[in-house]
């Protein structure tokens, strides 16, 4: 079996050691399902990243908690409400609702982790949870991610979802993940979940290892507006159930394939969250080469991403590359101003830190209407390069953002 | 005399030391002018602080180099083109117009300051300016201060000029800014210059003192959008004219009303440039509190100021408070969540972490209805605190700056 051989969504596959439920408990309004809970086998192990945000919501604090020691049996997530900054009301409630989860499913509640996404500063509806648990529980069946994958849903425009196989020490393993939208998002909703699932077997420290890795390549290389929210989550669980051995060292050779899925995985849920920014008209990769360090790399790729200058300019199809050098030499990394290069796509735009004589604006503003747009710029100091990953900024962000809530 | 009594723009004073001329020589379109010649006293002392950006202009290089001897005793500006990333060729342009300018005032060119501002990466008109430096030089004359603040504008919808008098060691003496526009200007000009000059006497390294801590307080205190760009300047002149004894030191207390006053004025001119953001409704002042240093109360209040979802709620008159909190605990400072107090306006919105009993959405909006809006932030760690300058982000913005240049 190849490595990385996507599935479609339509047909993911049922993953042995999870079984999954949804439903709609009213904290969304309309029929849209709120609640997910997985269960998940005896033998699964557990990683987590969460959001660096000071102010982080209970759930979150909970899960930090709970992942000490890399076990897991369950997971209960909420859509329509953060569960953040409530004081010691909100703690109270991811307390409740999780140990109830427990309760039915006759598990220690320290072995069910929590995500909550939606309005900050109102109290969890609890008692909508709660009277749902039940129905929830006994619902638990094989599959249905799709379903999952939309039970978590806010403002995302569509359900994320990729998938991979491969094999590990010849046995067939796959990795199924799910995510929601981060940034740009309608007012209090700016949450990124990702949520991981793996029938491979694997020690907790290398399952956070691999995570790590995959989230800094992932949903760390990509921007929005910039904002971070008080609930980010990604969790990545592995039940073993492959028949693999239990892979205990992360420099084991034979864990590259799963390695590379998982980084697959998540760059793909990174890259339809960015498509799914909100008024978002273009993807933009933006690569930095030439870099003192890859830590440089990436701090100016970011900088240029998150320009606003920038950004308007990609919605207005415009070739300004005085905003993008403006931008990355503001960014406080090492650079060399007069052996600079930059490419919009295929087209060189300044050779040495000046116009490339080959330029036309014509030919800039060519690259700059596609849907699709890569940015390039070479800072002529070192070797070390990054990739980001940014949407242009709209009117149709703007009317998204300051509507009024109601 | 009082001090900081402002004097109204339109009845500003001739300086002594300082003669003014301006012209359209045809480097900006129409008939605006876009050159601005200043002829210093011999006994004139100057300070200056530049861009950041590792991507600057040779107009700033030059400054820099010029910079040195502390002394001036001309300033030569233009509008329309930044003379940026034009390789070696935009610097022989820069020390060709400054060489002209001093042979005509008969001075070493090395005392001539220059500074550019406009589109990046077209090399400088020099014949133009060349051209019409004969006729600039033979109108210089006293006073001319509001056709000075015009003649430096690029999308800037009205000039910017700021004064005080005070006295000095019981000289009387007075201190005359002005300003262009910086960040949310249009394609290719987003530059801050500011040209301050005053009759006081002070030594160049207690001017570099006084200029440094009121640039700190100022325009290092606003942001429209968190762009820097690769001409920003700030000079400071002192022609010695006023008949005080030469400040020596920068601890001397006589100092102090001329201090204040520069803090003053660059303030004036730093709010003006906010209030002239493109497409800004709302000018916003963030100040936070209670934080472990100086420097973390500004990281803190510049990350509530710069985020885009802050910025898409003042527009929308949204009490978004989440928004707020979101943005400073993602600002990496030192903060006690459970303690965190947050006000708008005088509405307070949380108390010790937790939403105020006291506090309703209405009340949160009515504050957010007003174009002048204070958001209050107590991080509840030290007794530090900074107020930064913002505006809110709108349709008008992108409209602005997606244009297609043209």
């Amino acid at each position: 079996m190849a490595v990385g051989r996507p599935v479609s969504p339509s047909h993911l596959p049922a993953l042995a050691g999870f079984r999954l439920a949804t439903t709609a408990c009213g904290i969304k309004s309309g029929d849209r399902t709120d609640l997910l809970l997985v269960e998940m086998s005896p033998s699964t192990t557990v990683a987590g990243v969460f959001t660096r945000n000071r102010i982080h919501a209970a759930p979150v604090a909970i899960c930090r908690q709970r992942l000490v020691n890399g076990r897991a049996r369950g997971l209960l997530v909420n859509s329509g409400n953060a569960n953040a900054v409530d004081g010691p009301r909100g703690m109270q409630n991811a307390l409740m609702v999780s140990q109830d989860a427990a309760r039915l499913m006759d598990l220690p509640s320290e072995q069910i982790f929590v995500a909550s996404t939606g309005v900050i500063g109102v109290p969890l509806p609890t008692e909508r949870i709660l009277a749902a648990l039940p129905t929830l529980h006994g619902s638990l069946q094989a599959g249905g991610w799709q379903q999952a994958a939309q039970a978590i849903m806010t403002t995302d425009t569509f359900p994320k979802l990729s998938s991979r196989s491969c094999e590990l020490q010849g046995h067939s393993i796959t990795l199924i993940g799910m995510a929601k939208g981060a940034g740009m998002i309608r007012p209090d909703m700016a949450t990124m979940l990702a949520f991981l699932f793996t029938d491979a077997a694997v020690a907790p420290k290398v399952l956070q290892t691999l995570l790590d890795r995959a989230v800094e390549y992932s949903f760390n290389s990509i921007t929005v507006d910039g904002d971070q929210s008080t609930n980010d989550t990604a969790l990545l669980f592995a039940s073993g159930q492959a028949g693999n051995r239990v892979l205990e060292d992360a420099d084991d050779p034979s864990i590259a394939p799963l390695a590379r899925a998982l980084v697959e995985v998540c760059q793909e849920l990174a890259w339809a969250i960015v498509r799914d920014g909100e008024g978002a008209t273009k993807f933009v990769a933006v690569t930095v080469t030439g870099a003192a360090s890859e830590v440089e790399a990436k701090q100016a790729a970011m900088a240029v991403a998150n320009s606003p200058l920038v950004k308007t300019a990609l919605a207005g199809s415009d070739p300004n590359w005085g905003r993008i050098l403006a931008a990355v030499g503001a960014s406080g990394v090492a650079l060399q101003p007069d052996a600079v290069s930059l490419w919009l796509g295929d087209v060189r735009v300044l050779a040495s830190g000046e116009r490339a004589a080959e330029y036309t604006e014509e030919s800039g503003a060519a690259v700059m209407a596609a849907e699709e747009i890569t940015i390039r710029l070479d800072l002529a100091v070192g070797s070390a390069s990054r990739t980001v990953w940014t949407c242009d900024l709209t009117h149709e962000y703007i009317s998204i953002n300051a509507d009024y809530r109601s």
